[in-house]
Formats: structure tokens, C-alpha cells, sequence
């Protein structure tokens, strides 16, 4: 969708410290972050909702397979999720471990997509 | 799991508005709603975590079924999810209408139930 941010990161007109993408789905750093390793997981294809995803069975296999290795790479089983969705028009869900718990700095994007990026491989 | 509240909720030793159920699955008004409809969609058998749910490809179909019954309640699509844990050590999702969008009086525990449920069956 035209002027959609979500949209511009999914065509990499817009840069982001991506950890995971595949043909449908991508997932980067927010730069807003609630906590170390706070990620957005995103179809690529404009949506309005989470809830009208098409493939929302594979979107949350992947939500899931994100929080896991969210859970590895800071240190906690405590990883939280948010669905809104007033801020951005674009279906997204925010995974980030649960602040209180979750060890490193929130501003390493970098660092931060780094080691996720290595766990999700691992 | 024993003196877990939502094991209790599942086994109905504990009394709770419920507007879903099948054998894996319950779901029931939340008593502390953030919204009208605010809901916890949780699995029978006790886990820790969301993440961690044997048959999350069924939870979150579920999930998404329970969304979009409060679309067609509470006149909004922005329905809202939520997981945390820290209150309550049993896997649980919480669903609500966006509180600035959902119409109706959020503590009508048992018409807001009756509404869900006669969604949920239309």
C-alpha cells in the first residue's frame, strides 16, 4: 500500500535490522523498543489487521519460532506479545522479552539482531 | 496444576463467564476487563508459557475465531491481544476490543458473554 511504512521496510525501501525473512513474512528490530531483542513480526503483503492475514496459521508458527529464540537469545522464557494496531496500519505483531527480565541494551539494534539472527540458526 | 486459578476455571471449580469450549480449549470473560468482551483464551491442560502449548496451531485458530466473534460484537476490527504471564502462571491470550472503539458497558460480565456466544454460533 503506497505510503505504508511497513510496507517500504517489507520492499526494503526503507532500511531495518532485519532478523528473519522469508517469501511471505519478515521480521526486524523495532526502533521504538520495549526491551532487548523488541522485534515486529510482519506479513509482507499489506494487511489491516492480524486478524485478515490469509496464511495466519504459518504467520503464528512463525510468531512462535521468533519468541523462541527470543527466549534463547536474552536469557528468560518470559516473552511477551502485542497485537494493537492503531499506530501503523499494516498488520503486526510486537514480540519482545518481557522488560523486566530480559538482559542486554535495548538501543543495540545491531547487536541485538545479530544474536537473534544467530539463534534463530542455530 | 494445583492452586492455579485457570486450572481451577478449566476443571469449573472456579465459576467463570464462558462464551467458549471444547476439549482442548476454554475461553471466558476476564474480570478485569480493559474493554466490553475483554476475554482469556487459555488451554485445559496447565502450561507455563503460550510458547510452549503442544497444539498451538489450534490455540491460535481459536484465537483468531474468538477475534473475529468480538469484531462482529463490539462493532470495531481493532481487537487487541495481549500475552504477558507474570500475573497468572498459566498460558493465557488476552483478547479485547480496542477500549477507545468497543461499544457497550465492560462489566456486563454475562450479556457480554451471551453477545460473544451468539457470534460465536451465528
Amino acid at each position: 500500500m503506497e505510503n505504508c511504512i511497513f510496507c517500504k521496510i517489507a520492499n526494503k525501501e526503507i532500511p531495518a535490522e532485519i532478523v528473519y525473512e522469508d517469501a511471505d513474512f519478515i521480521t526486524f528490530v523495532d526502533i521504538n523498543p520495549q526491551s532487548p531483542g523488541h522485534v515486529q513480526v510482519i506479513p509482507k503483503k499489506h494487511a489491516r489487521w492480524v486478524w485478515e492475514v490469509p496464511n495466519f496459521s504459518d504467520y503464528f508458527a512463525l510468531v512462535r519460532k521468533i519468541a523462541r529464540a527470543l527466549q534463547g537469545t536474552f536469557g528468560t522464557d518470559a516473552v511477551w506479545m502485542k497485537v494493537m494496531g492503531e499506530e501503523v496500519p499494516h498488520a503486526h505483531v510486537w514480540l519482545f522479552p518481557a522488560p523486566y527480565e530480559a538482559k542486554g541494551e535495548k538501543k543495540d539494534f545491531a547487536g541485538n539482531a545479530e544474536k537473534i539472527r544467530r539463534n534463530l540458526s542455530a
